[in-house]
């Protein structure tokens, strides 16, 4: 290896790098592990235990655990340590599923339906469906908590003949992938999502109580039936402290 | 349909929602009109088009666009309109792509080595790559910038024998994916990835030249070799204005 002015070596991640960078590097790989339910329900190993094990200094891990603090991610229990704050679930990210889907294993998802009914389409919306400016479209507005608390708040457009065919009754406790496939009278087919990561506004903020600026992650996600035909159009708020996106990309460069 | 207590219908997105609802819904088919180009260089439609254009009051597109400077998307120039303020852009979700891979149309992807050397791997790493306890891997720190401009903050771990074999300087301008698959002598052959969003804690937010707090998408990525050999775990910090993940998913529920 060769060494040049603008490369700073180390060892054993602590030597000529200032305690914010190192406590970073620490933090992402305890991050990953709380993801990974590494600990269980049990506290975080002791500071000093930590330490040992990443090569660095208390105080660098004890600002490591800060940053995980400060996401949410894990809380300070006096005499009993650091625990983890919240079980943040897995999305799956290789097959198009609805949340209810993805997350079975992991609770209940209960629906609160905040709007529902028919609206002119904006001619973007329009659009993406296919349908002459100024079709009308369904539009259904939830809230969606898994074990009681907010995960989503979703935005979500449908295909007139099938958003006719939904009861919102139905909503509240199934996804709508399902109803859509039932009314459609054959599965859906793919998607195409856009994932960003926003900051919270005030008002999502507090429909998904979070502080205002909270990181959300958020999803669109165009979805078609099997014959290609676009019914699905979605604008989803994920609470960034209660779900990650899990999957598996292949290289495949040919 | 049928109508519920705790259901509202509306008509044309304005009837009997708070506006702050009615504006959220306008941002997010703005915001994916945005990243889709539709405007091109030029100004958004004055806020009378969109209100027609939305079936919204003025106050409700000027809310909508409010929350979309808030978020860094878009900026108002007196005389000149709402503009587009940064180009998002899109990195591929569909195939494991090194960041100058999937954005060579964007421009140019310049990295800066922060961080470059031989560290004792932490437990949970060594673990990730199959490794003893203890052993050695290659940890290299960078900071990435697209035309000039920071886009992410990326903490690599590499396989000690692949390491060994880069040199600082080719990371500068190279994806790391490419000097691995020359030092391996074969391709990646697939990636375990997890995405998040978190709030930039205030050191990283320096480095990335963002306020404290901004959304940052954040990504694990655990890249194996053809061969299934884990050779490159990485953690990598996005700014969440100037990228978003793009993909395709399939329904295949057999």
């Amino acid at each position: 290896m060769t060494s040049e002015n603008t490369v700073r070596s180390q060892n054993s991640g602590a030597a000529g790098r200032p305690r914010a960078d190192r406590a970073r590097q620490v933090a992402d790989v305890l991050r990953q592990q709380v993801l990974s339910e590494a600990f269980g329900a049990g506290p975080l190993p002791h500071e000093d235990v930590l330490a040992q094990e990443f090569g660095a200094s208390r105080n660098t891990v004890r600002q490591a655990l800060d940053l995980l603090r400060g996401e949410g991610l894990v809380r300070r229990v006096p005499g009993s340590g650091t625990l983890v704050a919240a079980e943040k679930v897995p999305h799956g990210l290789n097959r198009l599923e609805g949340l209810a889907e993805t997350l079975h294993e992991h609770g209940e998802v209960v629906n609160e339906v905040r709007s529902f009914g028919p609206v002119r389409a904006p001619g973007a919306v329009a659009r993406r469906f296919g349908l002459p400016d100024g079709a009308d479209v369904v539009y259904v507005e939830r809230l969606r908590r898994l074990n009681g608390l907010p995960l989503s708040l979703d935005l979500t457009y449908l295909a007139p003949d099938i958003g006719a065919l939904l009861e919102p009754a139905d909503l509240a406790h199934r996804d709508v992938f399902r109803l859509i496939e039932e009314a459609a009278g054959q599965p859906l087919g793919a998607a195409d999502i856009t994932l960003e990561a926003v900051n919270a506004d005030a008002h999502s903020a507090a429909v998904l109580e979070v502080p205002r600026g909270a990181a959300l992650l958020m999803l669109e996600r165009l979805s078609t039936l099997a014959d290609g035909r676009p019914v699905d159009l979605e604008y989803v708020r994920f609470r960034g402290d209660r779900l990650a996106m899990r999957g598996r990309l292949l290289r495949d460069l040919t």
